[in-house]
């Protein structure tokens, strides 16, 4: 999916929230809005979204000396949502349906972003466990699915979300490949990040050898590409996954809340719907 | 008032709301978004909010070739408040205490907006009449000042709320020269929307020869400095009128919404918060 106007206002939205978590001052925020301007006034729109911002990121980290301006939030995110983990755990274990129950509580965990219209209060007033109407329903496509494939990859996405992505999986009594962004980008999860959501315990963690927060195929690593090329079924995390995997032929299912409008409108759906997608370019193998 | 980091992601906004106002196809409004980054990547920030604006208008329409793309809107705003106008008038003379209703409808009109955080459903459900909570309140020293006061200035903002201003100088019972901006910027009224709503009958109507969306008065004609210099008392409508003026020493009377984050944090009070404010820099003459 390639990027579109709105994108450019996102884009430098991230900028100004970058620079309220790095405490900038204003003159300095200032500073940093200008580069970010000219940034976007060269930067190369036909692309996707998460490609143009992996190389803003990495612009603004080269101009602020931070890689990793989100480190603090990613575990304190973490840390609340390992507090919530028990409890929800024992919800989805005693659910009619816990598979439903727990895909349910790894798709809540996608509010957790500070990319795309970020929602701080994840866990206030019960939100999170009402994380709103459904506008792709795959569900018991995917359930079939699943339980026919054999090599199960999971493409992470923001940290804190990898917490109930442990849930589901441990729900689901299967061990997939959990795979994450090579480097630090946004509050996308990374190893470090995976390991203190206990991802290990139930999965094969391995990093992904892009540093975009998306999975572009192209800019992965040979290995990970040869992980990828023999998965029977792809659980894609979040909006930025989707932008850079929706076109490509292969077993991706997209779990994801459809939290900007350029999304929701592709997708033809009301903006914070939550998507449960077999991929409209389907294929039992991966075709790059 | 300086811009701060913050105007970079509205101007940008304003953009293309004004994309979508012209009905842009999404590679023209993309070709927008890119020249308006670079413009602001180049824009001196060191100045106030509407000299800006004023700079990237112009340099929109030079791109779009439309000088005036709020044209239709700014009618249809105006026709829209002239339906309401007898009622509301009937509203504010029967009122306890007319002038103050009148003030109100007057204030309730500078949601009137498609610069700073627009909003179209500015009649709906009964909103117009109850525009919010005041953050600053100067009215018994305005209501004092007023009467006082031999010449009045009324510097208007947006075209619609023009028919509510031309209310609040009927009630009044004064004549005031009432000033609109020189050539068209967003839907700022011009001498145009100003005969439209009316306010010739009530008003000597006079250009300030300024064409930001604001009154800077280094950029005003000879003729309207003069009508400045003289003033007894100006009625400054809108964010623009007081981001350009509340730091020039005069009779000014600040009268607005405080839409945006950044008027909002400036003035101290929660956004969304009405405005009647003696000004911090008053002077019975002003001194430029």
């Amino acid at each position: 999916m390639k990027a579109e106007s709105e994108c450019y206002l996102c884009l430098l939205g991230q900028v100004l929230r970058t620079a309220g978590v790095l405490g900038l001052e204003e003159a300095e925020t200032r500073a940093l809005a200008r580069e970010a301007c000219a940034f976007l006034a060269r930067a190369d729109f036909d692309r996707t979204p998460p490609e143009i911002s992996e190389d803003l990121y990495y612009f603004l980290a080269g101009l602020t000396g931070h890689p990793d301006p989100y480190r603090i939030l990613k575990k304190e995110h973490i840390e609340r949502a390992l507090k919530l983990y028990p409890e929800l755990k024992k919800l989805a274990a005693t659910s009619p349906d816990p598979l439903r129950t727990a895909l349910e509580i790894s798709l809540a965990g996608n509010v957790i972003d500070f990319g795309a219209n970020s929602e701080d209060d994840w866990l206030k007033d019960g939100r999170f466990l009402s994380p709103g109407p459904f506008g792709i329903d795959d569900y018991q496509q995917f359930k079939e699915d699943l339980q026919r494939a054999d090599r199960i990859v999971f493409l992470g996405d923001n940290a804190g979300e990898t917490v109930f992505d442990r849930l589901f999986i441990e729900i689901s009594g299967r061990r997939p490949v959990y795979a994450v962004r090579q480097a630090p980008i946004i509050n996308d999860a990374t190893l470090e990040e995976a390991l203190e959501s206990g991802l290990a315990a139930v999965a094969e963690l391995v990093v992904s050898g892009c540093r975009a927060p998306g999975t572009v195929y192209e800019r992965c690593s040979p290995e990970f590409k040869n992980i990828l090329d023999q998965a029977d079924l792809v659980i894609s995390k979040g909006q930025g996954n989707f932008e850079c995997l929706e076109q490509v032929r292969g077993p991706f299912y997209f779990l994801l809340k459809a939290k900007c409008r350029v999304v929701s409108r592709y997708l033809g759906v009301p903006q914070g719907s939550l998507i449960i997608m077999r991929s409209r370019n389907y294929n039992s193998r991966l075709l790059a």
